[in-house]
């Protein structure tokens, strides 16, 4: 099937003068995971990763992705002639790499402009200057190949209450336009769906997992333009929009919108803009990080009254399942797929439950060394009372998103297992109990979620922690902790991910997993001090653990959590669960 | 004095129409240390430190500098009448908001063009972006009002010794050759100072302690430039120089030079070259990190068995003075600059040894709170039988350059002064044993020598890290330990210091620094580990430790530091000097 499309596309590269064709990922919003009409790169390629490009040559083609990705890409590109291309292995190529070396002086290079941004544009660009190719940005050849392609989603917008957010859409549009002032926009074009979605207060479901509806908008200096398919919008809704001062406009409007500003300055963010988007503006552009993701990166104090309210909910989903999982795999192998519904059922209990922020990652020996295994009907796992099973999963609630990763011995385990099992914990408690100064990113602090296995030659191929928005985006900016620069400095109020990991192909995979949030600690003569708060309620396996490699204050740090874990789920279990909840929480 | 010369400063700028003068603290090469030619900044506000900015405007004068200097600038700033302006600190402005916080739109910025450089003059451009300034860098306004300048230094060249550099000129203009063209280049402008030396294997002495001689270079594929004042050449050294193919040129012609280049691609490092040199090439420029500097961080075989044995010798010196200061403090007081002065002559015992690497720092008590302290005749102090004295200091060789700091005990402490101490050397251990993945950078390993202090809210507020030339500048890049971005990969045969630091302002300084340079360790499924070789052999003194706080990792990486220590100096030392050896390394 794959060969057959790629050699389809061949044809139109051949038939519109295009030696090189790229594939991203993404769609015209820059979004992370994408509606079935954009996942141009999967059905051309077979992958299903959330990140990764092609590229077809008329000899060759290739994918690049992460190492989050390398054995499932690695699997799913099997037969179909695509060469796999590691990103950050050592002498693999990076794909600007790739074009220069393969390709001749002069030649063009084609893509959908729609699903390119301007960053992107501009590194590609940047990049092979020395090589004189014209780029090409005005065919879909994908869409011309793609005959069954679904149609772009047209769920329902809901409102989000106040009650929840904090904040109303014409305070967080005030703050918008303070910003603006300070930077001397006139008009700001938001692209990012989340972006949206938070400063209006609204929701949908066009985006699988992320509660999104696909639209543009352009704040200027006394009005609020929202370009949205009008089918998506109840009266209910337009009223509450209007009344709120914001005009409406079809989705497709965007560009014609652009092409009438005439004076003043647009901001944009780079990295979210479209390039065709992008070329519709004439006048002065400031480009700049999105002041929305700034912005709502920093949780207010309802939002976090009621993360806090939700972690205790979500935690009663999760030591439930631990405690089913447990017992039931002592009497019978579960599948992995029964595993991960029976967990997104508990979670469902809950009346504010929407849906999983993201598919369950339901992964039993092996298949936990694929760090986003997707367990499917025709190839998944039986459960056995051995070794480790690993949960990542989390769920979109209106009061808050949450994603909770535990390793679960069901069984015996090897001592190689729990030393790999407390190299990870390590990890974790010594990036959750680092105070740190104000000024330290992500960057700064990522290493002490690895600084115990790499003293061991142990390492992970993915960040240590991500942002999670608000009934929103469950991986959210500008803040990441990661090797990758990341200049955006810790604020109180971000939330991140702790997440390190181990994984041994063919054999297992380990991840622990809490959310934090910041917080203001000391200021002195030094500066001010942050540290972290675990926002996170569930036991970690301390069946898993190899107790005497913890230092004290490890242990230390252990006992604290579980004790706090302890009081804050206890009221509201009883029977067995109560009873798991007070085992897996002892003091060791 | 210095308001004096900001009086007639005033005046110039204003019969030049200039509403804000700034003035860095470099030379037309972008140099750390300066000639007392280009030591500007320094004229204007009397702040002597490496680093720092001034801007002077009709009404106000600022200096910026950062953490190293905040306490040496607050003291030779008083009754100037300059403010200063802490970097870093929450709540003060970056020299460009104060600038567009200050000035009128429109308003005229001055600076000498010659050492601006290109890369700062589009930070500044780009900063200001929106308050539509004149930038005017023509006028040397400081030359202009400075009746007694020093001269241009004229010191004589001498040539490097391949068994001390390890490759020639040759092979060096060779490896540079085949990036340029890898790089499309058909020139290489070259305007630091130390790649200079390095490429051509030559040392001067025009700037303070690094051995360096003021000059330019231009490659192209098929000659090589060197545009220098013929009055530093010997005839020896102008024949090798003319052996080796190299077309010399008056220093002053270089200008000239790149006019008559009319095509072509000069290559350029923006962070290097200065505006005006800049603004002679009329052709393609490409911007990159000098070519020369990623070479000469990777130190050669050759330059490793050099430094292996140079740190012997340096240890020596360091044991005999740290004997001779303890002993000798017990019997009477000993003035910091007397205690420099021995250290110093200690050193040039070495017959390889040229000069100290930098103005030692002997500072004793409280002035080691500043982690750049300089004891003068006028303003010094004598070291007690009490407390901390601190000793930063190292030597310029002609087969290495060293860079050691140690923190003596010269007498009782308290336990806050033994528990920062201890703090500071787990820093130290931390960084010095942590085993790291390839494509690890100084900035995700920074954290390492902060974590234990920053939990006990405390922090030092410079870099851990800078790499060191081979009998060249001590400060070198292109990597750094700090927690500034830095994408420089760290790779086998990078040397960095590893430096960590507790400053108490009024009472005492701590700082323990020795140099380590990347070896690679394992490769695995994971991939390639490297680790630190610490090439510092000098103890660390356990009388200044609290034992009891160490790990047992942290004690046995101390007591297997000692042992190396110990094993590697003892067969040139004996008498009171090896007992004091085997007394100060001593198993813990």
């Amino acid at each position: 099937m794959i060969p057959t499309r790629i050699q389809m596309l061949r044809e139109r590269m051949k038939a519109c003068g295009i030696d090189a064709y790229i594939v991203p990922s993404s769609d015209p919003h820059q979004s992370e995971y994408v509606a079935d009409h954009y996942a141009s790169r999967a059905f051309i390629t077979g992958f299903t990763g959330s990140s990764g490009t092609a590229v077809i040559t008329q000899s060759e083609a290739g994918l690049w992705t992460d190492g989050r990705y390398f054995i499932q890409a690695e699997n799913q590109l099997k037969n179909t002639g695509i060469t796999l291309f590691r990103m950050g292995e050592k002498g693999v190529p990076t794909l600007f790499d790739y074009l220069n070396e393969q390709l001749p002086n002069g030649a063009t290079i084609g893509f959908d402009g729609r699903v390119i941004s301007l960053t992107y544009y501009k590194q590609l660009t940047q990049a092979t200057k020395g090589k004189g190719f014209a780029f090409d940005g005005d065919y879909d050849l994908i869409g011309d190949i793609w005959d069954d392609r679904p149609e772009v989603p047209t769920t329902p917008v809901i409102l989000h209450d106040v009650k929840y957010a904090g904040k109303t859409r014409e305070e967080k549009i005030q703050d918008v336009r303070q910003r603006m002032a300070a930077l001397g926009a006139t008009h700001y074009l938001l692209c990012g769906l989340d972006d949206i979605a938070w400063l209006l207060n609204i929701r949908g479901q066009d985006i699988p997992y992320n509660p999104l509806t696909i639209a543009y908008v352009v704040i200027t200096t006394d009005s609020v333009h929202l370009f949205i398919d009008g089918r998506k919008l109840t009266d209910p809704v337009r009223e509450a929009l209007e009344e709120s001062h914001i005009t409406l406009h079809p989705y497709d409007d965007i560009e014609r919108y652009l092409e009438t500003v005439k004076e003043g300055r647009v901001l944009l963010d780079p990295s979210k803009t479209n390039l065709k988007l992008y070329r519709r503006i004439a006048v002065e552009v400031i480009e700049r990080n999105d002041i929305t993701t700034e912005l709502k990166a920093i949780k207010n104090e309802t939002e976090l009254k009621n993360l806090r309210h939700v972690m205790i909910r979500d935690g009663i989903a999760m030591v439930k399942f631990i405690r089913w999982l447990k017992e039931t795999v002592k009497a019978r192998p579960i599948s992995e797929i029964e595993a991960a519904e029976r967990l997104d059922s508990l979670r469902a209990e809950d009346p504010l439950f929407v849906n999983p922020s993201f598919a369950t990652i339901s992964a039993y020996g092996s298949n936990a060394a694929m760090p986003h295994y997707h367990a499917t009907p025709q190839n998944h796992s039986m459960i056995q009372p051995k070794g480790f099973y690993l949960v990542d999963s989390g769920g979109q609630y209106y009061d808050c998103t949450t994603d909770i990763t535990r390793t679960i011995a069901v069984g015996p385990l090897t001592p190689e297992e729990k030393h790999d099992f407390t190299l990870v914990l390590k990890g974790m408690i010594q990036l959750s109990r680092q105070k740190f100064i104000y000024g330290a990113t992500g960057s700064t602090l990522d290493v002490l979620a690895r600084s115990a296995m790499w003293n061991e030659g142990i390492d992970f191929k993915h960040g240590t922690g991500h942002g999670v928005g608000f009934f929103l985006n469950v991986h959210e900016g500008p803040h990441r902790i990661s090797m990758a620069p990341n200049r955006v400095k810790l604020e109180p109020g971000m939330i991140t991910s702790n997440e390190p990991g181990i994984y041994k192909e063919g054999r297992y995979g380990i991840r622990t997993e809490n959310l934090l949030v910041v917080q203001q600690a000391e200021a002195n003569e030094f500066g001010q001090f942050l540290e972290f708060e675990t926002l996170t309620l569930c036991p970690i396996d301390l069946e898993a653990l190899e107790i005497e490699s913890l230092t004290i204050e490890e242990r230390r740090w252990l006992n604290d959590y579980h004790q706090y874990v302890y009081d804050k789920l206890s009221p509201y279990l009883n029977g067995a669960d109560l009873h798991f909840l007070q085992e897996a929480t002892r003091a060791i």
